[in-house]
């Protein structure tokens, strides 16, 4: 337990679901040391106030992030809303490590950011040092990294199937399909009528239809992979579960490739990640399967309509897909033992 | 009230969902009496022990099918089990008119029949007779059938939005995924693990992946529109709600062909339809604004991929889905205008 | 249907649940009119738009309260937030009917009203002379009133049971335990962070413990069937459904009652009420036999410990615990079948 | 890690909800090595296969019980089915600890248990020697025993406030109701009608009322306290959660006592606990706060009623009010330090 120096942590956007989550797995962290938390209208109250679950913990009280004592931080973590990041990280001191749960340093292209943003980026320097943080395929610039882009939810959900099929051109980039159901903590603690239980409960609605933020983020990274641009088809649901997101992935097969080439691939990429995992011939992955957990799973099936096939990936929104990546990612910025503090198994029922 | 002559009722298979669906429904019916409620293992028992939301109203006993008195029938629901309606239908008096819920008269091809549910035709001089179901594209043939094959829940929600379509060649028929998501009532009330509170709550999966039975059922319809075989990819997946199915679509665009042609089409080949809507541009269709009643809304949407559109269809499962459809099936045999008695509106929250 | 006179109806406060519901039903009410809907916040937007189940009506537009012209009205339905009620209804001219959802005129003693809502009331003459609105037991009045205070969906699935057997001295008046669950819907469709999918799905709190505004307005109710002011120990809980309210209600037994007194008692009040009905010995209510229906399902059981019995009493929230009952209500006051337009049955599952 | 022996533990009844979160649980505790899993119908197929979520772990296959080979063995954990297990821990090598999750060794007077399980106790003589698992307060004979009868999930959570307020005389004994309020893993996995997801979602009803087992075991329990018999009311519930118990207690206090003396009295107990804690004044706890995690939360609330008084107890059921208790007992059994694998925080939402 004691064979890590302590890292000194604040999160910044703690009263939010992503800071909470982020608090329940660093409390198991053996190197972990929480010693800011911020939340603006929060500041003042104790974490127990805001999240009773957390109560039974010790951890300082919410502040402002202007009272934050950086001289006190090895790393932060911020699950601050999309667009107010960028001023904040600027004024971290740069011998500070930043992991960012927010879309504000995803994009790399200026451009396409302020098109999807609404507003030009205020960081343009820092968003050009970012390294996006899919850990199971940057592991080495994140090493290296001071700030991290922590990937969105929807997209880890897709990257980690297409990532190693498109690498192995065993698909074709022009043709693919994105039917993803995400559950309603990706919406956050906000209250919005859209997220009330009588809105989302015992029902399912698309949203967001050919518009959604994270088309290009998936866009970027594909493309990136593939070595020129490509386009996918994204839909997101919205549906009565906490935590969850399932992708099923609709692809064509290049000619004479087949869906046991595409399990072949996925299980020799990850067969020696402790996060990802491809689900046995015939069985489908369940959100229920990684719920809590920094689990993936990875479901491949040939089609009945001849070279097609399709791919399910689940992860939990709020670890893999937010604050459990996040950790992995500083414990290879920090050369601690990657699943150090993330050991959660999933919780079923 | 007066203006329609009786219709005697028959239920077949009255313990299950879909059973007191229909009695939900026919109870406000006001040419419906519903004289005979069968229900094998229940057999005996009131409808209001059975479906203590039904014991307020004043209807006949469970009976075995052996037991009802067919001189008194005009027109019989079958709401059993796939695979055992056959043999019953056969018994049923030739004069009486039956509407079939279960899946036993929808496969025309009796080949295909026995490869999807693993055993031979036991009625197939039956099956040659019956009309499949899909009211607003079958009236003609079911003006004048004896037998309705209902149509299933998955193949409702994904015939409505593409028949007109199809029929008016705005897209490509080789092209078409339809990704469903299900409420839990169309798996039955029988006791099954895999239908529980911890199995099916706060999750979701796909099952039945490129083998479920509604896939042959989709194709043989959606072929005989555009006059050869066609294959469609189809992924059902079950979520936590109890009743409602969305269809999220994905199809390719004859080229010259828009987004704008497809609501066109659709908006006027429902326009004058009771059950169908086309929802307004920009507005996504939920499961929520269904729930209860007989509608079906269709949402129609541009992708951002050049070429394709999404489609989104929603229904309850259990009324346009399975009983609703029924009743407006025999709405239409028996020259009662359509919508009565379906006319109860979409219960939300 | 044409025999009824038609009634003009006017609701304020469209744009929230209780509203909606109005709608859903009184869309089916053969003599009912909607010709105004207000809705502060969503003036200029079609119903359909707010509540897209409600969208295939013909309706008017959401409108302010000040452009709804009074000469058009008959009745009006009040479903604005408490406090808000009592200027707008001295607002409206006199020769309108108005029943009121809100708790404005529910607490005849000014001074409790001034106590449990923290201001002096507004129209402290209209509320002298407020009929208080449940149905079973103030049909004579309400005939005759001209302003309905309808009563609470707690106070509501409460005296049902438990104002015959005060009246008939079965139990003791100061030793009653109302522990009640209610559904999410009970806190409107504002945006508040309490009311949140993840803040109310999967789980289960008390609330409003010892202090709960819906004490006092049972007490008042129950102080005058037993001549006497009485206290009684009331717990309210949000549990992870839209609709319902079941209250468990723990009393004592009058020496030498039993709980087949009470139950004779009960069957006896209600056995002509076509809105209330007495379970079978030894079988539970549950609130899922009434969802979207006005009855009310009333259990009587003994209990273990000598001198007790337990009462479950279910209600729709929205319906009879809102809704439904001013509906009944109005059909009472324009001396309609009490039925009519409230013929909705349970929707199950 | 290191400093703790290894225990070898066998799980009977594996296949079921408590016997997965048991192996939740049990992989994270350092001493802990599982050796055995029984399950009679799946017994030859993985644990993986039976329960996805734990398919990343490495474990041995389900076997019939009597393939257990029992030289391996140091602790057993029995979760098999109520009445079945007597027969078992007859049959296990008595150098073997036992931890009973079954109620078949809660109750200690032989013609209750016949009476409430309608069959005479097949192992009586072990019956006479297992203590009572409720850790908090019942450690030293736990340090000593062979076999514990863990204590049943509503049993935990109503003795946790109960016994310090009894034992310090503060409320009438003869005064005490529970409602409590159940998800519906208590129920188990077996497929039931009343189990499935359309029958408990969006509801709530009563069950076993007056009737249900727990009621004699939490009298056993409160009676030895008080050293005379006393009777409680106990009314249970099921409600759409999968996890969590909530208790509401109404109780009179002694006269000359308050709620304040009752919130002094369980602080005081339960200050040094780490698995009991009481909630702030005002603050009512709820099963969100617990969910996954051995916590027990107690909440006190002074009445409007004068000297009467409500507590809310929550718990989980699978943890505190199953598997992780009888894991605390293993820990104090083995004089392991009683947190040990036991440090997994709530999950919210």
């Amino acid at each position: 337990m004691t064979s890590f120096p302590e890292v000194r942590i604040a999160i910044l956007g703690a009263s939010g679901y992503s800071g909470a989550d982020l608090v329940r797995l660093l409390a198991l962290h053996p190197a972990a040391r929480i010693v800011a938390l911020s939340g603006e209208r929060q500041a003042g109250r104790s974490m127990g106030e805001v999240f009773p679950h957390l109560a039974g913990l010790t951890l300082p009280k919410l502040t402002k992030i202007e009272e934050v004592d950086w001289s006190e931080v090895d790393v932060v973590f911020c699950a601050l809303p999309h667009g107010t990041t960028q001023a904040v990280v600027k004024s971290i001191p740069s011998h500070i490590k930043v992991i960012d749960i927010s879309a504000d340093f995803r994009l790399t292209d200026i451009d396409s950011y302020a098109h999807w943003y609404g507003h030009p980026h205020q960081a343009v320097e820092l968003q050009a040092e970012a390294v996006y943080g899919l850990t199971e395929h940057k592991r080495e610039s994140i090493r290296k990294a001071r700030l991290i882009a922590n990937p969105g939810c929807y997209p880890t959900s897709a990257q980690l199937p297409l990532v190693p099929l498109l690498r192995a051109g065993l698909i074709d980039p022009d043709e693919i399909i994105i039917d993803a159901k995400s559950g309603v903590s990706g919406a956050g603690r906000e209250a919005k009528q859209d997220s009330l239980y009588g809105e989302v409960s015992e029902g399912i609605h698309a949203y967001g239809i050919a518009k959604h933020r994270h088309a290009p983020e998936i866009e970027q990274e594909l493309s990136s992979v593939v070595g020129r641009e490509l386009k996918i088809v994204f839909t997101p649901h919205l549906m009565p579960m906490n935590r969850g997101i399932l992708s099923t992935i609709y692809v064509r097969l290049t000619p004479g490739c087949s869906a046991a080439d595409m399990r072949h691939t996925l299980e020799n990429t990850y067969v020696d990640e402790p996060f990802v995992r491809v689900t046995p011939e015939g069985t489908a992955p369940s959100t229920r399967h990684v719920r809590g957990s920094n689990m993936a799973l990875i479901g491949v099936f040939a089609d009945r309509v001849p070279g097609r096939a399709i791919l399910v990936s689940v992860i939990d929104n709020l670890v893999k897909g937010a604050s459990g990546q996040a950790i992995q990612n500083m414990n290879v910025m920090l050369q601690i033992p990657e699943t150090t503090g993330l050991s959660q198994i999933a919780m079923f029922p």
